[in-house]
Formats: C-alpha cells, structure tokens, sequence
C-alpha cells in the first residue's frame, strides 16, 4: 500500500505570501503521494469588512450567516485556492483545486440547531467522502488541493473546519493508502511554553495530553486540533504531526502517537 | 467517437438565480457527455464597487488589473462556481468545478501589450489545453463545470474571455468527440431585429453573416460570438448553435452552419 502525505495549512502562513511561497515550494518537493487542505486566513475577515458584512460570533464561535457564507466561498474555494493551485503548477507540482461540492468531494450535514445556530457550518465525517474521485486523481498524478467549503448534496454549500476536513479525508482514505497526517502552522510544534519556540514537545502520546490539559499547560486552539490527531491515530491513520509549515521536509516538530 | 455538448452560459443568466437554477435543471436532464462554461455576471462588478475597486476600461474594453482579477477569481471561480457545481449536484448531476490552473487545465499567455495594456489577460488556443484531464473526468462520469480563469504555468492567474474558452475546449477536444457547442444566452437566437424575438435566424451560414455584416444588421457583442462560432466549424467543431438558455432541450435557437 502506497503512502499519502495530508497536509494541512494554516491561516498565518496563507496571509504572507512570501510565506507562503516558500511553504509551497517545500511541499512540491515532498516525495511521493501528497495532499494540500487549506483553511482561510484573514482576507475573508478583511473583505467581509470592505463590504461590510459584521462578523457575528456566539461564544467566542463565529457564526455562517448567508452573506459570510458567500464571503468565504469566495475567498477560499476561489482567490486562496486557485492561487495556490497556479503557484503549485508554476513551481513544476500537477496541483488541482477542489471544494466539497465538486465530484461530491466531501458531503456534509448542516449543523443542527441545539442552544447555538452555526448557521451554514457543515459537520462531516468520513463517510461522505468521496474516496474514488481522490485515488483517481492521485494515481494519476495529481496533488489535491482542498479548501474548507463543503455542501450538503442538496444544493447547498456549508463552511467547515479545515482541520476537520484533514482529519476526514486522512481517515477516508485508510482502506487505499499508508496515511500520514500532517498540520502545518506557524510554530515548531506543540510548546510546553507558548512564549518559547525552544519548547517543544518531539513525542506526545494521549497519556501525557490528558496530564498536560489537566495542569493547563495545552489550552486554546491546540485543543481541538490535538483532539482531531488522537481521533485520526484511533482511526487507523498511520502517524500524525503538527509541525511548522517552512520544515515539512524535515524531521522536526511534535509526533503524536497513542501509547 | 462519442457526442459531447459544451455549453456556455452568459452572464445575465447567471446574475438571475431563479433563471440560473431553471438553466441547471435543464442542463442535468440533456443526455449524454456535456461540459459547462461559465461566465461572470453583474456580481463581480457589484463586489468591485463595494471594494472601492473602480472598473477601467480603454476603448471601452475591461482592464484587469491586479485588484480586479483577484475579484474575478474569487467570483467566477469560487462563488459562481461552487454555486453552480452544488446546485447540479443537488439535482443528481455529477459536477466537478475546475478553473484554469486546476490540472493545468487551460494554461493562458499574458496578452502581450501593443496600444493598449489590458493586465492580467490570458489569451488561449487549444495547444494549452489539457485534454486529457478532460477526457479521464467524461469517461468517469463527471460533467465539468469550467470558470473563465486561466493561469500562464509560471504561477499567474489569469482572465480570458468564457466565449472563446468554451470555443477553445470544444477544438481541443475535437480528437477525442463529436463536439457540439452551444451558446446560451438570454435571447431566442441571433435575431434580425434586437427587440423582435421572433426574428430569429434559423439557420447562419457565413455568406449570410458577411451579408448582415455589411447591412449592419448582425451588431456588437453578436459579432465575436459568431467569429467564435464560424472559427469553431473551421476547425472541426460538429456543430454551432446560439440559443436560449432555457430551451437547451429544444430544436430551437440558430443554428450556424459553414456552407
């Protein structure tokens, strides 16, 4: 069984362009099968802005309304995505950029309203996606390139979370290929210290997370994404690291393994 | 050698959802391998205008430049896009968006600057189309649905024409189909008088057109269009039809003919 390298990308790093650049001049130089899943950044928040669309949050949660919905198509399923896809093509790597409604991609479900209405967010696992379109693309030499919007198959189009959707595909696609999961950011790795780079955690297994969430030494944002992690290990995905997004290419950043 | 349909749809179509919608419905019930050709619409310009982007034109052609065509991808190749390929999935039709850099589907040549610099325009021919991609997708089941964004393989996007895109596609594919095109716009057909849509022309052949031509009767925008269409059955295109985006279905529209 072949391996896949699933890269995930984050905000930071698409919103310098010579960041991003540099990262994607990296990943063309990944060996053997590879995927790019890309989240959003700040030009969506910038562009809301201009056109004076508010950003409503609940809880701290931003919420999908119609006019954020359209926004973030925009944004990430046409001016992040086929940039991306162009300088992926110009740098010698068969790219090719795909949302969750082309080919049925990935197929999800509109959150249902409980005390929260998330509006259009789309929640997803790894039964709606579709596996034959990925492993004809990248048998035939493709590298997807896959952006955070989704639909529900009726018509609709949703916005989910881009780690989510890693975390998806990678799990997905167990049954064709050796799968390797990685979530690219803009620091070395999970940090004991946040404020210190030269912190960082080589090996994490689920024993020491839960020790390190208790003594709220992991907070924040690493949460779900390490949360996502264990559930790909769980799943069957062969290895998974959250590692900075300039140093794909070497052995550096935080190995999460289950035992 | 199998039949495929390319069809373009314009821009006033698209700028009307219920009329969009009742096109895709449409579109999903024709037999067969087809292939869709999207345009822009009113929305790009309405989004320039809210950004502050003002539209510039010399000799009252469109100018794109930087801030524009960052515009024009988000809209065509993200917004309009998506929404088309989840609405023909939601009616049961096996869509797959893909803009120019997708695959180096459709790779462009920044038109050079003679009199007038028009930016970041991509002119095309069917050398810098990748059929095969094109080929590999119909013969797996997925109609797709292709923006008017192209890319110079060197990592710049670029604007061309949809016109002349689905011209280009349909003399690409010309080894592979029988290729019929078809484009759609708001009206019946080429017509012999703009406010009688019962004028239609039935049948165009090229020693009428030069004839309409001369007696000014066959106008602006009609004219590319028909020089597309004719350049199209030049190069072995099966068949050139004009017509009415809701009657796709119907022997209706004009068709156009060499002889």
């Amino acid at each position: 069984m072949k391996s896949l390298q699933i890269i995930k990308i984050g905000g930071n790093v698409i919103d310098d362009s010579e960041q991003l650049s540099l990262f994607l001049q990296q990943f063309n130089l990944l060996p053997g099968l590879k995927l790019l899943v890309h989240g959003g950044g700040k030009k969506a928040s910038e562009i809301s802005e201009s056109l004076g669309v508010k950003p409503i949050k609940i809880e701290g949660r931003r919420i999908t309304d119609a006019a954020t919905l359209d926004i973030v198509t925009m944004v990430y399923a046409g001016l992040i995505n086929k940039k991306i896809v162009a300088n992926l093509q110009g740098a010698g790597c068969n790219a090719i950029g795909l949302s969750g409604p082309d080919g049925n991609l990935i197929q999800a479900t509109k959150r249902p309203v409980k005390n929260i209405d998330y509006g259009f967010a789309g929640d997803i696992n790894h039964q709606g996606v579709n596996t034959s379109l990925l492993t004809m693309l990248l048998s035939n030499g493709f590298s997807p390139v896959v952006s955070a919007i989704t639909h529900d198959g009726c018509g609709q189009l949703l916005n989910t979370n881009a780690d989510t959707i890693a975390t998806t595909l990678a799990t997905a696609l167990i049954p064709h290929f050796k799968c390797e999961l990685i979530y690219c950011f803009e620091k070395p790795g999970v940090l004991l210290d946040p404020d210190d780079d030269t912190s960082c955690i080589e090996k994490l297994n689920y024993e020491s997370y839960q020790r390190y969430l208790a003594n709220h030494i992991i907070t924040d944002g690493m949460i779900p994404k390490l949360d996502n992690a264990f559930e790909a290990l769980k799943m069957g995905v062969t290895s998974v690291t959250i590692k900075q997004a300039l140093a794909i290419n070497n052995h550096s950043g935080t190995q999460i393994t289950y035992q």
